[in-house]
C-alpha cells in the first residue's frame, strides 16, 4: 500500500516509516525539520544525535534493503503538499506533522503563533490535498488524550451520547485541553469532523497518550536508526525526564502533588495501533476516534517505578516534588475507555520493570551526553 | 469608556461605532476592507454604495459632532494590532473582524484558507494584544448561533451540565457547524475558552443569529451613513434576499423544503445587546456566552411574511422552492434558550409587518441598483 508519513523525522514518524517499509508498504516520509530547529533554538537537543532524515533512510536501506522515499518540505505550503499527494497517490497518510511541545506553545506570543499556525495549517492542507487529489485516501491523524483534559465524568472513546430534557443526540466528547499545543489538536478534531461531514473523507483520529520506549524491531537493527530521545523541559516527556535524572544522579522532579494521571503506551504499541488503523480504514464520511494508550499511571507512580528499578541497578534514585510550572489539576478523577484498538487486535507491551531497566541501560550508555541544565522547567504556564 | 470596534466598516461594526460614539464613548474603528474586497472579487457588491470608513466617519462627525478614530489595517498583522491596543488602551473591544460569508468559505481551497486564517489569526491576535497590553480589557466577540448547528436536544446558553454514569461536569455546549465559516467560529470559541482558563482574560461570546434591518437612530441621520446591504448569494442573508426578490418581481427562492429554523434579530437589538454586554462586563477568567436573537422563524415563515407584506404593497410576490445549495437539515428540532440578554435588559424589536414594509420601502428606493443575477446560488456545498 502507498502510504505517506508526515512528520517522518519525528520520534513516532521515523519508527513508523521503518515499520511500514518492513511490512512491504511503499512509504514516503515528509518533514521540514521544525522540531530539530526548535530544539536547537531552545537548547533542547536530543540525548543522542540523530542523522538527518535523508541519511537515516540511506542507512536503513543499506542495512535492511527496504526503500523509503523522502520529501523535505513544509505541510503548511500547499503547493508543496498537493504536489506530493497528487504525485504519490497515497492510500493512507499518517499525519504526525505538528509542533509537539506543550511547554514550547506556552512560552509567549511568537511560539504560540508558530504552534497554532503550523498545526492548524498542516491539518487544513492535508484535508484539502486529500479532497482534491486522492479523496479516498485514509487520513490517520495523531490527536492526543490531552484533548479531553481531566473532566469529572468518564472519558468515552471520542463521542458521547447526551440525554438532555428527555431528548438524545450524539456529539464529539467535550474537549478542554491544558496547553495551547493540546488546544490546537482540539481544533484539528473540530476541523476534521467538519470536512468529514461535508465532503465524506475518511479519518481516524488517534487520541494518544504519552509514548515511551526506544526499541522497535527496526530501530534495534542499528544505533543510528534510534528515534530522537528528548529529556529536556521542552520536548521531554515525564518518563524520559525521570530516566535521565535517575542516571544523572539528580532527584526525579515531580511537578506539584504528582497525582496527574494519564494513559501511557510503549513505542511498539504506537506502531501497532497505527498499523491496525491503516489495515481497517475508516469508512467514507466516518470520523473514527480511538483512545490510544495501554496503561494508566500517575506521575507519582511513574517516579516510584523508575526509582525502584533504578535502585535495583545501583543508581540511588531520589524523588523530589517541585513547584508545578503548569496549570493543571494535581489530583483528579480519571476513568477512560480504550476498547477500540484492543478490538482491532492491539497486543499491549506493558511498562514492566524489565522495559524500564532496558531504557535505563540505553540512557546509561549515553550518560556523558546528559546536560542536567536542560531538565528543570524554564516555561511557566501562568505568569 | 475607550472602546475599539474591530471590523468597524461592517454591517454591524459601523452602526455599533456610531451608537457607541453617540453614547459618549471614545470609539476607535479598525478595518482592512476585507469584505469590500471580497465583494468586488465575487461581484457581490452591496445594493447601495457606501462611502469608505474614513469618509463615513467624516460625514458622521459633520452631522452629529461625534468623533470616531479610524485605523485602517489588518488584525492578522500583530505589529499593527498590538500598536493599536497598546496606544489606545481600550476598556472593551468588540471583535467583528471576521470573514462573515458561509458560501464564500465553501467555494474552494483558496477561499476556505482565507476565511480560516483571517478569522482564527484575528482572534488569536486580539487575545494576545489584550494579554500583553491591556489584560483587563473586556473582549466582546461575535460568535454565531450557527456554532451549535441543529442538534436533536435543546440548545442551552453556551454551556451544558452533563450527567454521565452517575457523575457530573459542566462543558461548553457541543458545537457542530454547517459551513467552514461557522466552523471558524467554533474554533474561535475553543481558543477563547483556553486563554480565559489559562490567563484569566474577560470574554463575552455572543452567539448571534442572522440580523436584519437598515434603521438605527444614527443610521437614520443621513443616507450616507447606511450600513452595507448585501442581497447576493455570498454576503446576503435570507431576509435581504427575499426583500430584494419581492421588489424585483422575482420569486422568493426557498432553499429546499424551507423548514430550516433559526433565531433572528433586528439591527437595533444587536446594538442593544453589545451595549448591554459592555455595560456589565464578564468577570476576569470568565467566558460568558449569550445567545443573541429575539425570535425564531423557519425560511418558509420568512418567505410568507415578506410575501404578505409585499402583496399588501402591491408587489405580487411569488415563492419558489429551489435545490438547496447547502448541506443542512431542512426539517429539524430547534428549541433554544436565550435568557441572558433579556435578563441584562434587552427590549426586543420584533419583525413586525411594519418593519418589513419599511425595509421594502428602502429597497424600492434603490430598485434600479438591483442586479438579479447576483441572487441565485453560485456556491454548492457538496460537489
Amino acid at each position: 500500500m502507498r502510504v505517506i508519513i508526515l512528520g517522518g523525522d519525528g520520534y513516532l514518524g521515523w519508527p513508523t516509516a521503518m515499520r511500514f517499509a518492513a511490512l512491504g508498504h511503499e512509504v514516503m516520509v515528509v518533514d521540514n525539520y521544525l522540531r530539530r530547529n526548535i530544539a536547537q533554538e531552545t537548547c533542547s537537543e536530543a540525548l543522542m544525535p540523530n542523522p538527518n532524515l535523508t541519511e537515516r533512510v540511506r542507512i536503513f536501506e543499506e542495512i535492511s534493503r527496504y526503500k523509503i522515499r523522502v520529501e523535505i518540505g513544509d505541510c503548511c505550503d500547499f503547493s508543496f503538499i498537493e504536489k506530493v499527494f497528487a504525485g504519490f497517490q497515497p492510500k493512507a497518510v499518517v499525519h504526525y506533522a505538528e509542533q509537539p511541545s506543550a511547554p514550547y506553545s506556552m512560552i509567549g506570543y511568537t511560539e504560540a503563533l508558530k504552534t497554532f499556525n503550523n498545526n492548524l495549517n498542516a491539518t487544513f492542507n492535508v484535508i484539502w490535498a486529500v479532497i482534491q487529489h486522492c479523496p479516498n485516501c485514509h487520513i490517520i491523524k495523531l490527536g492526543t488524550m490531552g484533548e479531553y483534559g481531566t473532566p469529572n465524568i468518564d472519558i468515552e472513546e471520542g463521542w458521547l451520547e447526551i440525554e438532555h430534557k428527555g431528548r438524545k443526540d450524539k456529539f464529539l466528547y467535550p474537549r478542554q485541553a491544558g496547553s495551547l499545543y493540546h488546544t490546537t489538536k482540539v481544533l484539528d478534531t473540530d476541523l476534521l469532523w467538519f470536512y468529514v461531514r461535508l465532503y465524506g473523507i475518511r479519518v481516524t483520529d488517534l487520541m494518544q497518550g504519552p509514548v515511551y520506549g526506544l526499541s522497535t524491531t527496526e530501530v534495534n537493527l542499528d544505533e543510528r536508526l534510534m528515534p530522537n530521545f528528548h529529556y529536556d523541559d521542552i520536548f521531554g516527556t515525564v518518563v524520559n525526564r525521570f530516566l535521565v535524572q535517575a542516571v544523572a544522579g539528580a532527584p526525579l522532579t515531580v511537578y506539584g502533588r504528582g497525582g496527574q494521571t494519564r494513559g501511557y503506551l510503549n513505542l511498539e504499541d504506537t506502531l501497532q495501533c497505527v498499523e491496525l488503523a491503516m489495515d481497517s480504514p475508516a469508512e467514507a464520511g466516518q470520523l473514527r476516534i480511538l483512545n490510544q494508550f495501554t496503561e494508566v499511571f500517575s506521575v507519582n507512580e511513574l517516579a516510584e517505578k523508575v526509582q525502584m528499578v533504578g535502585n535495583r541497578m545501583g543508581l540511588k534514585v531520589q524523588i523530589k516534588a517541585i513547584d508545578n510550572p503548569r496549570k493543571e489539576k494535581e489530583e483528579h478523577y480519571y476513568s477512560v475507555k480504550h476498547h477500540g484498538l484492543l478490538e482491532l487486535g492491539l497486543q499491549p507491551h506493558f511498562m514492566t520493570d524489565d522495559i524500564i531497566a532496558k531504557m535505563l541501560e540505553k540512557v546509561i550508555r549515553c550518560k556523558r551526553n546528559i546536560d542536567i541544565r536542560k531538565i528543570m522547567p524554564r516555561v511557566v504556564w501562568n505568569k
